[in-house]
C-alpha cells in the first residue's frame, strides 16, 4: 500500500464540453492524469494532476528507441453509480511482463492499483453510461531518459490517462489474412504490449484497408500457415459448434478478453479448443459450410463479429446466423463487466 | 530546393561548457536543432531553433504505438576546416524507406539535405577534430498526432539534433551469438531504422552483458542458424583471406558502412562474399583455425574488431593478428570520410 497520493485538481473541468452521446474512441480525455517518475534507480511516488502536456528533451529515448509499453482497460458505471473494473490486476501484471521484455523497470503493483483507483474516484463523472460506451483507461510507460546511445534509459514515466469512449469499430468488420507481412518474430516482443508492435502493423493494415478490409489477421512469420491474432484482438473461429483459438506464445498477446471468453464459453457448455489453427483449415471450413463464425476479442473491441475474410485474392463470407456465439458471449461478458449479472468468476473489481 | 530556412539563433551558446577532449557518445548536444512539422497533410517548412525541449500531449502516438524512425550520420572537419558528410543522400533515402514501412509520410529530400546543411553551417564549431571524434547527427521522425486509436497519426515531427561524440565502444568487444531471442521477423520491420527494433534488443543485450559480452549477434528467428547482424552494426567474418557478410533482407538493416566496406575491400583486391553465413560454419572455422577476424561495421561504431564470441556456452577467441582487414579498412574509410585521401567513389559530400 502507498500513502496518500498527492492530488492537484484542475481549476476548470472540461466535462461540459463533451458530447457523451456521440463519443468516438479515445479522442477526448478526462480532467486528470496520474504521473509517476522513475529516477535515481526507483519509482517515485505517483501524483495526480490536471491532464497536461509532457515536456521532454529531444534526446529522450522514447523518440529514438521505441522503449515503451502500454495497457488498455475500461471502467464501467452501473445503475447505482458504482464504478467497476474488469480483472485490473491482470493488466498490471501484464504491464510488468511487457516492461521486463523491453528492459523497463517494473512498477510496484500498489502504484498501479492505488493510483488507478484514486484517479477513477476523482474522474468518475467521466465514465459514460450509454450502452456500448465506457471510460477507456490507458496506462503507459515510456523512456524519458536522455542520450543517443542505443541502450536502456535511466529515467521513465508511468502515466495513466482516461478517455470516455464509444465503440472501437463502426460497421461491419472484414479481415485480410496476411501472406507477406508479419507482426512478430519467434523470440521477439510480440507477447508484450510494446509500442513498436503497433507501428509495424499500420502499413500492412493500410494496404488491407485500400482493398476493403478493416483489419489484418496475422499469421506466423515463417510459413504464414497459422492464424495468430489481429491488430488489437485475439481471434476465435467457430467450426460447426466448436470454438477454436490459437495458443498464446511469445509472438501473441495473452489477451484478458480471450482468456475470459474461453472460460465463459466452457462454463456455458460450449466446446472450446485451444490449438494451432491453420489458414487451410479455415478456408476449407468456409468452403464446405462448417465455418459458422469468426470474431475478435479484446478490451477495446470487446467481441467483434467478423463478416468475412480475404485470402490469396478470394473473399469468403461468413454466414449470417440468428444466434451467434459472438453475440451470446459478448452479452455475457459485458453483463459481468457492467454489474448486470452475478460474477461467479470473481473478475469484476469495485473501485 | 527550399527557400531560406528560418533560423532562430540561440542567445547563449553552450559550447564553452563542453570538454572536447573527453567526449562520450551522444550525450552533449549542439546549440541548435532543425524542426519540421507534418500537419494538414503536408510537411511544413523546416526551421532551425535553439536546442530545446519538445512538448506533446500525453495521447501523442509516439508514446503508445512506437511510430518513429531515425538515422545516424557523422560530420567531420578536415585540417582546412572544411566540413564533410559521408553518403548523406543514402541516409535521407533510407529514412524514407523506414518511414514508408512505419506508415509515416515521406519527407521531401530537399528538406533533409538543405536543412542538414544549414544546421551544420550554423553549428560547425561543434564538430570535434580529435582523432576518433566526430559530430554525430541524429535525424528522426515521430508521431506527434493524438488519440488512443491504434492507427497512424495525422501529425509528425522531423527533427535533426547533433552531438559531438567520442567512440561508441570503449575497450574490447566480445559478442554473444543469440540462440533464443530475436531482433526481427520475416515480413517485419527489421530492415527499417524503426525505434521499436532497438528497444526489443535491450533485454537480450542486458542478459548478454551480465555474461560478459558487449553485444548480441542476432540470428534468424526461425532456426537461429544464420548470422544476421548486431545491435547497431552489420557483421563481417574473415575466413582464411575471404571476407564474408550476410545478404541484406527485410530482417536486416542495409548499412551504409557495410556496403562501403564491401566496395572498398573489393577495390583493394580482397575477396568478398555476400552470402548466407551459418553459425556452424563460423564455429567450425574458429575450431580449425581458419577464422581470422570478425568485425562490426556501422556509422556509430565505424569498424569495430570483435575479440571473441560466445555460442552455446562455449567461448571462442579470435586470433590477435598484427595486420587485420578491420584496421586496414577502418583506416581506408575514415581517411576518405575525413578528407585525408582521394575519394574515387564519390562518397564524400562537402557541406
Ligand atoms: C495485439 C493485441 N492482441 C490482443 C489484444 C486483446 O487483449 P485484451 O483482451 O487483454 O485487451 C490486444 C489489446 O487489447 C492487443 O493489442
Ligand atoms: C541495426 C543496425 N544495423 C546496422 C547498422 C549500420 O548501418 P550504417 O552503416 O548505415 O550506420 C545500424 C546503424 O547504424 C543499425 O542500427
Amino acid at each position: 500500500m502507498i500513502n496518500d497520493i498527492e492530488i492537484i485538481k484542475t481549476e476548470s473541468s472540461k466535462i461540459n464540453e463533451v458530447d457523451f452521446d456521440n463519443l468516438k474512441f479515445g479522442s477526448v480525455f478526462s480532467d486528470h492524469m496520474l504521473v509517476c517518475d522513475y529516477k535515481d534507480g526507483k519509482w517515485q511516488a505517483p501524483k495526480i494532476m490536471p491532464y497536461q502536456p509532457i515536456t521532454l528533451d529531444p534526446s529522450a529515448k522514447i523518440f529514438h528507441y521505441g522503449q515503451s509499453v502500454f495497457e488498455g482497460m475500461k471502467a464501467y458505471k452501473d445503475a447505482d453509480k458504482n464504478v467497476w473494473l474488469f480483472r485490473p490486476l491482470d493488466n498490471c501484471k501484464r504491464l510488468n511482463i511487457s516492461s521486463k521484455r523491453l528492459a523497463i523497470p517494473e512498477l510496484p503493483e500498489a502504484y498501479f492499483m492505488e493510483g488507478l483507483k484514486a484517479l477513477l474516484e476523482l474522474d468518475k463523472d467521466w465514465i459514460p453510461t450509454n450502452d456500448g460506451s465506457s471510460l477507456y483507461i490507458r496506462p503507459f510507460v515510456f523512456a524519458s531518459g536522455e542520450g543517443f546511445h542505443a541502450s536502456p534509459a535511466d529515467e521513465y514515466k508511468f502515466i495513466i490517462c482516461t478517455a470516455p469512449s464509444g465503440s472501437y469499430f463502426s460497421g461491419e468488420v472484414k479481415v485480410l489474412i496476411e501472406e507477406k507481412y508479419s507482426r512478430s518474430a519467434n523470440g521477439g516482443v510480440g507477447f508484450a504490449k510494446a509500442g513498436g508492435n503497433y507501428a509495424g502493423q499500420f502499413y500492412p493494415t493500410q494496404l488491407a484497408k485500400a482493398k476493403g478490409y478493416q483489419q489484418v489477421i496475422w499469421t506466423d512469420d515463417n510459413t504464414h500457415e497459422y492464424i495468430e491474432e489481429a491488430g488489437a484482438m485475439n481471434i476465435f473461429v467457430r467450426i460447426n459448434d466448436t470454438l477454436i483459438t490459437g495458443p498464446t506464445s511469445d509472438r501473441i498477446l495473452d489477451g484478458i478478453t480471450r482468456k475470459s471468453i474461453i472460460e465463459l464459453a466452457e462454463s456455458e457448455g460450449i466446446k472450446v479448443e485451444v490449438r494451432k489453427l491453420t489458414v487451410a483449415e479455415v478456408v476449407e471450413a468456409a468452403k464446405n459450410g462448417t465455418l459458422k463464425e469468426m470474431f475478435g476479442a479484446g478490451t477495446a473491441a470487446v467481441v467483434s463479429p467478423i463478416a468475412g475474410f480475404g485470402y490469396k485474392g478470394t473473399d469468403y463470407d461468413l454466414p449470417k446466423l440468428d444466434e451467434t456465439y459472438a453475440n451470446f458471449l459478448k452479452k455475457r461478458i459485458t453483463d459481468i463487466q457492467t454489474n448486470k449479472v452475478d460474477d461467479s468468476f470473481g473478475w469484476r473489481f469495485k473501485v
